[in-house]
């Protein structure tokens, strides 16, 4: 399977760093973008890159896009060239086109062109970092349901030495560690026997207002 | 430990979205920026909102900064600006502040001047991106260290109605399912009886190089 | 049936002329621009007139342009808006939503967006004056298909004087004049004893090819 | 006749469109537009282009332009060059000099240089669509006169079936149909007996007043 | 006749110098200007001044322009505006309409229009003062015809005491010694008699070939 | 005498006319314009042609302009452009220095900086058609001295015929008649004998006042 | 002596300096600039502030800049502002002009003007902390003459100690210690008994040369 | 010592002061700036001279900037640059970087960051101007502590003749004449017995207050 080859469209910040992530799992990936300067200084890090207008329909063509599995319109403010860029993509007949909106109504235009994924980058990292900043301990999460989270929480200092047991999260927050990572490798469904180290971390599911209380417990304690 | 307040300067979509966000989460929340009209589109819906220019120490001075516990400096392109910004933050003496940086040697600045935390919200929203799209099933995931992760996966139709025990991750792949969340609710640390039903997302936990060949598995089957 | 209203977005030349015609024709206009000066100019002239944003889904809704019957999208350059604007106008219901588009893939995301009808003005009108410029008495014409047309010709005065059976059209080109129009008012389906006068203008209809050949000779003759 | 040479100054759209009609009309066709990127997109479609200042006379002169039969001003905005390249082109005594207006006081300036016509696309074309919009049956139409009309409508679904002398537009509505329009071809003048068949596309000729009743009756009906 | 009535449209540096002019002549000028700063400059110092958009019609007939005697379009380097406020004024009837010209080109085009004279301002000075430059005791001079012109010339110091008949001009050069003007006041058609004293200036009428030796003659002397 | 050199800065539409002037006078003259283009078109047309800032000493070192008997300044609207040439001309020796001014602050700036003479083109060509405006008849005059003036007036053709002696301006209008211009030729101090005839010229003297009841008589006669 | 008063022309951070420490003198001082954002800044801390346009002679009398004592011209960038300002001042008769040089052609434009003393703030800047640069316990100096300085040293911790009779500077570098600042005041005339403390300024005269070879010794000691 | 090597960054008027400066002085510098204009102006009077952008990292490092002593960044308006080029320095290891900076603010955010010295020029030498401005005597001062400050003073004529014992300045006024710069030679230590000539300059140190009431005293007298 990872003989799938991207193509991305747009090399800003948003766009530079999808395409090296990509190379860096081992795709292949074109880049363009209408900047000489910022192809130029991606050039040597990405499969092949191009200094093109991605609205010209020839230029597209002559690219051979529609050979590519997965084209990603990732630019950055003009609502246009997103909108015209995707249209040919789609038109060329790739099986996945993800697109990047900047306002709900530019996401919706791209929604009724037919692509597989509108992508909100600024918004969802806005809710992301908007978690991490009212948790001090939270490192990470992940929302399984509209109820139900995953968390990556740091084990605070005061809780160092305590037996699961002890912490019983389960029934007093109604939430479960699944997994400790800790220095020498990672604790899988932790038994109750099992006790927290200084520098552990905790991922813990459960029902998102369960883990807000566990969150602040040992936030205070 | 609700009684937390913010303020964000610069409200375009990183800004705006985090500072929703918090509102929605519970905290009072400042919101600064520069242009009147982003600053009316959101006056209705942040604690309070203020056209102003947040390199003048007077105005924030004014504005009574230094009694919030954390600043956001989330100014979109203006280096000059986050770096002044960021630098009277600190000095008034903010608990907790945290920039936005557009690039590295721009982050590097702000370590330099103290920020608690530097965000690159396109740079982690690229890599974010990247791999939901090389792993069709993967809805979201947890890097909890450069070796292990959480993701979180659909399970393909070709798995339904088959028991844990059948799949038998562990044993196959190294890596185990932690939750399966489902319309009915959430089965945390699921049996080995427990049989997969349409729609069902796997909650699996394990090194990334054996969630790579269980996700490569689940896509081809 | 004239009880039918109009809104028509983008008051450029283009958009002007069409709303104007609509009020001459007795319908209801209202005329949006983001453009003051534009709008003012206009305001006594339409049914109703507004400095508006044509994208902001909130003014539209407050003008209440759900209630319109029919949308024109006239907006000159600016594709992004077009695009936007169109989409809103679908989203709000009305029964039919015309827009212009100034290049093939413009019209094409249009068409995705499943407006009932573009317009391509300036193409149309080029195509248009380019067969009057080649055909001196060529007044007007309408292409019924690929093949046929009906054409507005001045009759040359040469031909002042011959009776419809001399000239014979039909016999000789192949194409038939369905009507004269005079000074005295107009003659449908003339026989072959009318005599051309000076002044007449016939409207004949056949093949483009023996259309052509027609006009060609009474163009030398 | 076809050895008659055109010169297009202008190349947007509508002298782009305008110069393609021409060239595929068969006649020579040299296009000139200030703007390289203009020039090269048309070069491979043109008899000749030139990427030139048409207000230069030297430049015009060295062409050749007094030698093309009849020269077209089609320049967008720019109303000074717009009459500057009309003088010079009626000076180099072209026997046609055909020029866009934008405005009406742009078109009394080009009357007054003496142009052989005076075209004003945008105004032109909204006119045209507004009577599209009303009737949604019309498909075009050519105004004779002040009073008469020929129109092509398409015939609805419910007169398929019936007979002309069911129809009757001429008793009941004062206009004739002078030709059906179906996929076997077209029927000129057709008879009392003929009958509509489905798509067929009606060619009506009549005073504007009872055009616009039998439109509205069909639209009803 | 001094009842005459002057509309001067343009007030940059040419236009006020000669509104200003007319004002001292003891006329009525009315300036009209598109720039309030401009106009609030010479409001104090014209009968009426304006500050308006002289391309637009119901401007202009609001103002009464119609019943102006003679209109000056003096407008500084905007073609477009020269030529539509020039055409304005030639359909609203006034008697003389006076246009400044900034190329050849736009002259032709002012000329075409209709203007009972063009000016260039620019051209023609240039034109005086390399004349003045290369005679330095030239200080101004008119020329009646092509052959004939009068001069006004500084007598030199090494004249000083000389009578006319020693200089004796019309048998030594052939041109005549017309005046004399000196502090006391002008000696008109002086005699043979008159001697020349310190800063006298003669005024001498001549071809121009004889002209130029009698001043290269005085120069050197 | 005719070895006088000249060096002309600025080549807009007045400097460009002088530079043409001089040449057409024989004498030898090097243009230096900022702007390519200007340069170009006049390269033909003046002995020598430079583009170059001409407020580079070095430049102006270089091209040896200490050897010009005469700098003209004749920069259109830059003052700074203008003051710091005519420095570096002053400094660098040459005999003669004319500036041209476009505001009275500037050319007391000029005066300053000890430039042989300002000139204000546009300010004095405005008085001049001013003067023309009024006096239909006035073909161009020179101001002797604030009270006397040379007029160039064309003969109205109801003075056809008439001999001097009838028209006797000396003693009605206290003016004389020094010369009169007809297709034969000159008539220098024409005699009460001699005629007016059709299209004849006349070059009168006299008091200003005395001079304008003269032209108004004419005017009305 | 104090009721001199001061007028700074030009508020920008060289002149608001200049403006602000006349005001620490104990000077009156009126700011002028054309940016208001500018004046406001300055206007509770200069005993009068005005926005306006410096080269507007109506304008500088209305603000009775006759009865200043001396005029700073300190005007940054534009070249012809300073100029004309410069005039305006020396024209009203204040006894000193003072104006701010960009170039050197700049600067000697303003002498020829006539100012009293021209500065050149950046590069006389420039010169000084280039000197501060290569000693590295230079604080400041005083060039007073081509040959003789004053500085102002740090006295290295490794003199710290030694008796001026040991230092001996006199005798081994030809310079003189006039003075020493230290914590508890200033020892003027120091004698050779007076001993080196930590912290110690040193205050040395003598020539350049023998002051570099000082300054080198005590770095390297 | 003079082998140390500078890099001055942006070379302004002040940058370029001070480069040529450090030139004078025996110094190596390498001056880069982002205008190629400025540095090809400077190219042949700097060691050596680069054109690029001081803000990236491997450009700077290319040059082998980590060899040299001390960075100056005298970047003029853009504090983003300052900053970030500040940045490399420090990161390049150079022993002493040295900013300049733009406002209060802009100086802080360059101490934090690290650099051995803020220099602020405009307001620097704003202060030192507004000094000589009041005294017209005094030529150039140290300020050496808050209270204590050295000036050199022009010797007014009415004192010319005095011996420094009938002045006696550190009688009555407390302060001290430390040397007498004359024609012929410095006179360090000046005795009571020496006489001031014509055109003697004092260098004389004291209390600021002492200082100014002699400097008034001389003034007046």
């Amino acid at each position: 399977m990872k003989q799938q080859q991207f193509v991305v469209i747009g090399l800003g910040r948003f766009g530079a760093s999808l395409a090296l992530e990509l190379m860096d799992l081992g795709y292949e990936v074109l880049g363009i973008d209408r900047d000489e300067e910022v192809v130029d200084e991606l050039s040597s890090q990405l499969t092949h890159t191009v200094t093109a207008d991605a609205t010209d329909e020839e230029v597209l063509k002559s690219l051979g896009i529609r050979n590519f599995d997965c084209g990603v319109v990732a630019i950055g403010n003009d609502i246009q060239m997103s909108i015209l860029s995707t249209i040919l993509l789609k038109e060329l007949g790739l099986k996945t086109v993800v697109s990047k909106a900047i306002s709900v109504l530019h996401g919706r235009a791209l929604e009724k062109l037919g692509v597989d994924r509108v992508i909100f980058p600024e918004r969802d990292m806005g809710v992301r970092v908007a978690h991490q900043l009212v948790s001090p301990n939270l490192l990470d999460y992940i929302e399984i349901s509209k109820e139900y989270s995953i968390v990556e929480l740091k084990a605070p200092s005061c809780l160092e030495g305590k037996s699961l047991s002890e912490l019983n999260p389960r029934a007093r927050y109604g939430c479960s560690i699944v997994a400790l990572q800790r220095k020498q490798g990672i604790i899988i469904a932790p038994t109750a026997m099992d006790r927290l180290e200084q520098g552990d971390i905790m991922v813990v599911i459960g029902a998102k207002k369960n883990l807000e209380e566990f969150e602040e417990m040992i936030s205070e304690e």
